[in-house]
């Protein structure tokens, strides 16, 4: 096998430490992954001796740091499949690039009656900024449901469009479920009746390869801390025509071209949607994470996670008082559960806590999905490249100290 | 004295290297200033030993960066002189900053004909935002002139105050001019004719103490990148009465109370303000930024800039080809200018970066500026807590080199 676990773990300092003196087993990836030693090295390389703000700077060190932060464009660009870099714009993450599309391409061409398609399990971030189209113009928000195994059926979505649907908003993996969701014959589809499809990536780009053109959507949205870069650091691909469409989001520097007291004309895609000093460090650094994962190998990291998906789903099934919620077959080693009887997730996690084991208790952040499954909230072990199939034992033996103490 | 530069310079790693085989002078410090060795170490502490997301989880890492992150909201009330840091929004910088209040609350109670006040040395980023609202919503923009020196005039600002004022925006201090503006007494005549006052403290609260409560303005941005933090940091100073009137800007994770299908409820301020994963490490890092600052002490460090503003002006002076804009008495250490002649500010700063020596060339993104002084670009050379006397020498016989080449 291509790759070498041991080897990959060395990778990540965090890895080696102890938490509640016990090993640190990190089980919550789909809240945040951790960060390879290149990453930081870039980081401290780049504060250390390479720092400047970028663009328009004609000094030595305002060129370097404009060369290695322009390159990370072409990175994202690579590893999303997208062969014209100037569909790639850079951000903050996942939250600023929907927002990006809400108030730049969605606000000025929606009005009251328009409808968005959404799947029930999206995560806030791809849900909240189209409240906003709700409360602020009337946009009418149609609600897809999942079914039992928690699969979305691209045919129901796309039975949903009407004459008034302007855009499917839906996530390409859940956060909660694990489910990977077949956004290709969403997009085929979509397009068919001219509705645009707005897909989030933030879970889908960490665990599988991803071309977007393949996909066929019209953005595509991935946030960098999760793709084991900085915080702070993201991207979203927008289809050409779209970005044609699109109305500047935010104002400030670098996204305009003219600015007098009177006018303002503004700069070509995609600078027009980046203004302001960029997360400079930020992009370098999650430049050198894409090009790590891609350097493992994006099926390889892939085939690792299947391998542990598989073997946590049998050890999982084996504990009868654990109610694992998503059972769709191609899911994601995300494995969100609650205990049977009243022990509630918080106490659980903070169980699986003193034996090392971080998961995420709560919401996730999808509360549609929360109703959906008559949940208040659910513990969530969400895997990374970088996990064993002994930290799976490590979760399940941490559970049954939980169903002990708990049931 | 209490300020050591020769300890102070050994804490910035950069400050030791070369460019093109000379000593870096970096004087492009309001573009962006270097990062001190503390900044650096607690960002590779947080990623290689303490790094996790914020909020919500329970698990030991996700709390210690939580607690992190969340201290670094006390610090920037502290740095700001606010006394309750429930009015700090933290966000990537000033662009944002000022983007979350003019969508989140100007945009919703401004209409066609109402009038924004900006004083003519505005940078782009508090421009910008404001001709959206033009655009967008017929608002007028309402330019007050600065004089021969380049000071502004906080009678002519207020002077400008109609009954369709709805805002006054201004910066704090000129990242062109170097000029302080006197916002306590704009914000005074303000209060009494009830319009709200942003001020752009970019620049001021880099160079010398600010406390806002004082000032008594309603909005004061500030950005990390320039106060030695990280890249993609910043804050926004919200005074609660106008928090209570803002609806929010980006939609996501950690800004909501409750989300449904059909409704939505947000949380309270600041969260309500923060939208999605923050910049978790940044924020960390531009706490640690501000500590060591005011470790320095801002008084100190403004008296330190003060004697090189005073020597740089001495020596720019007996330059009588060169052509310094803004000669505001009391303004910062920072020099725009540009040489006798016909000689191109970007070849100028050309030849001084083959001494080693960083300065800016271009509009500073100040395009009414520069309208209003007539030049096409200037180039800037703009100090920070670590420069010298000596680097001023440097900038002078690197400038006499430009003479002789260029004139």
């Amino acid at each position: 096998m291509t790759f070498d676990i041991v080897k990959v773990r060395a990778d990540f300092p965090i890895l080696t430490r102890e938490v509640n003196g016990k090993p640190l087993v990190y089980l919550d990836n789909g809240a945040s992954a951790q960060k390879p030693q290149v990453v930081i090295d870039a980081i401290t390389q780049a504060y250390s001796h390479e720092y400047s703000n970028v663009h328009r700077g004609l000094h030595y060190l305002s060129n370097l740091a404009t060369e290695k932060y322009e390159a990370v464009r072409g990175t994202i660009a690579r590893f999303l499949g997208v062969s014209d870099e100037r569909q790639i714009v850079m951000n903050s993450g996942t939250t600023e690039g929907i927002n990006t599309v809400a108030y730049g391409w969605a606000m000025p061409r929606m009005e009251a009656g328009d409808e968005i398609i959404l799947s029930v399990m999206e995560h806030h971030a791809n849900i909240v900024p189209w409240h906003f189209l709700r409360e602020r113009l009337g946009v009418k928000l149609v609600w897809v449901d999942v079914d039992a195994n928690g699969d979305l059926d691209p045919d129901k979505v796309l039975g949903a469009i009407t004459d008034r649907t302007r855009l499917i908003a839906v996530t390409h993996l859940s956060n909660v479920l694990g489910t990977v969701v077949d956004v290709k014959s969403i997009c085929d589809g979509a397009r068919e009746r001219g509705v645009p499809v707005l897909v989030d990536g933030s879970q889908a780009a960490v665990h599988m390869p991803v071309n977007v053109e393949e996909i066929g959507c019209d953005f595509y949205a991935i946030t960098g801390h999760k793709l084991y870069g900085p915080s702070g650091s993201g991207a979203i691909y927008i289809h050409r025509d779209r970005m044609a469409e699109m109305q500047p989001f935010m104002g400030g520097g670098d996204m305009i071209r003219e600015v007098s007291k009177d006018a303002v004309t503004y700069n070509d895609p995609p600078m027009k949607f980046e203004a302001g000093t960029p997360g400079i460090v930020q992009m370098i650094g999650l430049g050198v994470a894409l090009d790590y994962m891609m350097g493992l190998g994006m099926e390889n990291i892939a085939a690792h996670e299947r391998h542990l998906r598989d073997y946590a789903r049998d050890r999982l099934d084996g504990l009868n008082w654990l109610n694992v919620q998503g059972r769709s077959v191609g899911k994601a080693a995300i494995f969100s559960f609650t205990l049977e009887g009243a022990a509630h997730a918080h106490d659980i996690s903070t169980i699986l806590d003193k034996k090392g084991v971080a998961v995420r208790a709560g919401q996730h952040c999808t509360g549609p999905l929360m109703e959906h499954l008559g949940l208040a909230a659910t513990c969530r072990a969400s895997f990374g490249l970088y996990n064993t199939t002994e930290e799976v034992d490590a979760l399940v033996d941490a559970l049954e100290l939980c169903h002990k103490l708990l049931a």
